[in-house]
């Protein structure tokens, strides 16, 4: 099972760890456009070159292919254009953290991002789940950055959401913040859901169900 | 009072006989992409010029843009790069329909784009009065065309809704079929909306209201 | 195109100033009942003459009529026996408000309304994009007075549903409120719905697009 | 126990039969407005009346109000005016139906109806039981003249819902059709809510919990 | 009319002195299992008993069975069972609470029980009215002991639900709690439910409604 | 990684086909209650012997269990007696149909349990993807003699909720007619979700992603 994510190729290596045996992970980094994904229109912009990279990957022989970002820009209509699974970070997380209790909250890193987040959910289907969306004010280059000052915000706002917002699951609601799950939940007594981690497991499972998105749902462009 | 439309010549002539005294609209067309707009990849590909031609629009002093296609790909991310409002059509015409009864239903071009325009009423915030989506199975291009059938269609499938699925108020959901409007309410005895038309007279409201969209939520991208 | 307001004489002279070219704003005061309206009782016993009075503007060729009050009452009702637009004042906020953002909080004068208001949001169709309803606590008749202490008291209220409530868009949600909004929009950088405003432009916007509401929603009473 | 019902004389009989040991109904028939509600206009017309039965009642020393129509025109505004519970019959008759299965249908008189009955469930809390709201077609005034033709439409419509809208419970929803409640349920195989006969014993409920509707909901009118 | 109690005998006594004259109220003590409800295993391991014991009631011509504990552990599948009405006391208390204002909060024992209990609303379909669940961190053995200390923290998590939730009414949600039902309302100003007495006077209600449960949603099981 | 099936031990077998390398299936077959399960009765009649069993898998060192039938009875309560993730048959296939499209539906045995799977919908959280719920009407024991004509009902059944209920994706709900999924899927053009490998799959990427369900929703119960 080959499996394509349209990232930086440190990330495919982490996922690599976490594959199945039989599994195999490989990165295509995007070279156009913003490096860290901070706006809608920055999302937009990086969507010609998902289009492409998630066609090649179709034509190497990829399974399934995992798109950037949290946001899922672009999938629903990456969809449309191959016959392999095309899946979302922020769509996998939000199901498997639906999964774990009764209700979930996503921290994530800058406030403009909350709206935008609250209307995914709706489209993931699982806005009913849905506690919060609480934000830490850091920009995703300075998360980048990995400083302890992050984790203790982090740590912090996770506190609130458990203690106000009557969230169970925490789901970290950015790529780069995804790399502190672990210690998250190390931290916190409930479970903390890495995207990163989680699209690689909904790619495996998706392959593993012999299934791929409805083209009802998806159909093939007739302009193509 | 200046409105920008972002799509072709003959229809800013058209919404200029429909403008209030003293608001003078002109196009803006597209030049690159598909010249229909047929899938979800089509919606994202129109976007680049979309986003070039409103900011080009504030730049040249207009008031208000129009976005095209009704299913208002790029709307969002239009208004972070810009202080006057961005107005979608599709947008516009589920804001004035919900205020016209108790529920209305959207007839649409093709049976893909129903799955979408669920959730684009779910976005826009008027699920509650949205009673179907309805699609009378004739692509874009050959609405353009102007045959008498399509009409025939359009009109067998309102009644249809209006009889089975509860609504009062019809929606034309494709600027093509808008063209159909007047002469699909003198048809039936019912409202019908027309986007391209709904979209001009939201336009005026907002300007006459001093209203533009709220920069906290759509804020000026960081990485712009 | 000629429009009458329900409501005092300085109102619909206010309203002019807002007018589009060419629209004439006529006032129909009522003249009995309470002055102001502070309870689901008082909604009531003004919808007698309400009726009364949109009926004799639709027999003097008024092209749409303005109803009294936020909370809408009787327009229901007005909208079966006349053949013209009724449009809701807070109808009309709730609706441009909705268009704005991703969600929006009614700041209103007293505690009792909230409750209803959130009722008035679901008859609308757009409770997925209410945030709150908070309310100053002050009754309208002293609202009307036009004390410092008022407008300070709906910043305070307002910045905390901006922080609290994830609003990003602000309604007025009371006739004499309605006057602080462009001061409250200048003090705060979010937009504020002025329900007097939005309702005029509402009543253009159905006229200028040829639109009345529907007659299957509202038919003509078989007892009139 | 004394229990006051706004309506006709031979209606407060029939409670009396239903009534448990120790309970007198008497009616406070309505004088004024038309003989039969058909439209959201007649609805508010008896309102006036209402409110002074309602207040009378209290005065007399009832314990309780059951307003008069399915539609509970006035009961939310007559709750302000009293501290007595004040019953309507649509909402009792929708509770009771929302205890009996998953879902419930409407079976109703005139299709007008049906757009303002669905908003109804909303304002009662129960439209996540509400499956459909359909109409015979027959006007108040004939359901009344007991023809046999109108039971046999009522029950081809409700083995309709049954069959189709997924209802497991029928609710009639006009006080005339209610009559027809004991035929229909032995008739079809599921349980008939008669909205008559509910809002008596909710009427009963409420009195024998101690409870009345709350003041921070319905709150003495400060104009009274 | 007799009606039986799935419970404690001096609760049954408690019941008798609110039953409307005529009805008798015995009750038929669990055996096995906890005495106390604390976890969803616990609510589990009693629905056996309860099976047996309300199958037991309606042999011994019983006319109405109220199930034990507020989150109705069994309730449905007893439906099944028999033929007169299984009324669930969590369910009763929702229903009498959401026809009493604009929106209720329930106060009950643990912590744990919040996210269940949001679901039972859902189930019982009056989700549109709860505005929130909160716990006084109270195990059910403690609350039995009628410390004074109990009634403290009842009253002061009341106060916090109607100051901050936005409720107007409140529901005791446990049946040990709902003791202190009375003195709560004196202290309040709002209506407060105990799901006692509110599921004995529904049980009433069904029965003096002629009504059952619909067969068509709890058929008789045919494995049985 | 060993994952443990409460279920018979040739569905075990299968799965075990379908699972990852080092992925190891056992069976725990029920002993007690009724072979089919047909109704909620039947659904709490097995958690007695699910309950044990659950325990026993995680003393025997299993990384996961998977709970039998389709409706998860017990998978709440079993979640609070262990550590390690108890996986729903009925939760894994309908999260994994909500990540395929725009809305699917349920293609049941018995017309009795499409109300319950309503509410297991909003249990899970997807309640705003499914569609419909539709029966074939045979009972699961006729099922398993895997007649050619259980096939074709099935197929008819769902080319109807293809053309009717706007779904995109099918889910069969029951454990027993999912081994008709791979025939089903090939016959019709959309995805086809097999419950037994949905849950596999579900198992295998909890136990992959290193979460559990969360301790915070499912507590130890103090009772234990």
């Amino acid at each position: 099972v080959k499996i394509c994510l349209i990232g930086f190729e440190e990330r495919a290596r982490l996922m690599q760890k976490w594959a199945s045996p039989g599994v195999e992970v490989q990165a295509k980094p995007r070279h156009k456009g913003p490096s860290s994904i901070e706006s809608l229109y920055d999302e937009y912009r990086i969507t010609p070159e998902v289009f492409e990279l998630v066609t090649h990957a179709e034509r190497e022989g990829f399974d399934a292919v995992i798109a950037s970002c949290f946001a899922d820009p672009g999938v629903d209509a990456a969809r449309e254009l191959v016959s392999i699974p095309v899946i979302g970070q922020g769509e996998s997380a939000m199901l498997v953290a639906a999964s774990l209790g009764y209700g979930f909250s996503i921290v994530t890193s800058g406030h403009a991002i909350a709206g935008p987040m609250r209307h995914q959910a709706r489209r993931v289907g699982v806005e009913g789940k849905l506690c919060s969306v609480r934000a830490i004010g850091v920009p995703v280059k300075e998360i980048r950055l990995g400083k302890k000052e992050t984790l203790q915000k982090v740590v912090a706002i996770s506190r609130q959401v458990l203690a106000d917002d009557g969230a169970d699951t925490i789901v970290l609601g950015c790529v780069s913040l995804s790399m502190l799950a672990e210690r998250l939940q190390s931290e916190l007594d409930v479970p903390v859901v890495n995207c990163l981690r989680a699209s690689l497991k909904m790619a495996e499972l998706l392959v593993g169900c012999g299934l791929c998105h409805s083209k009802r749902a998806y159909p093939t462009p007739p302009n193509l």
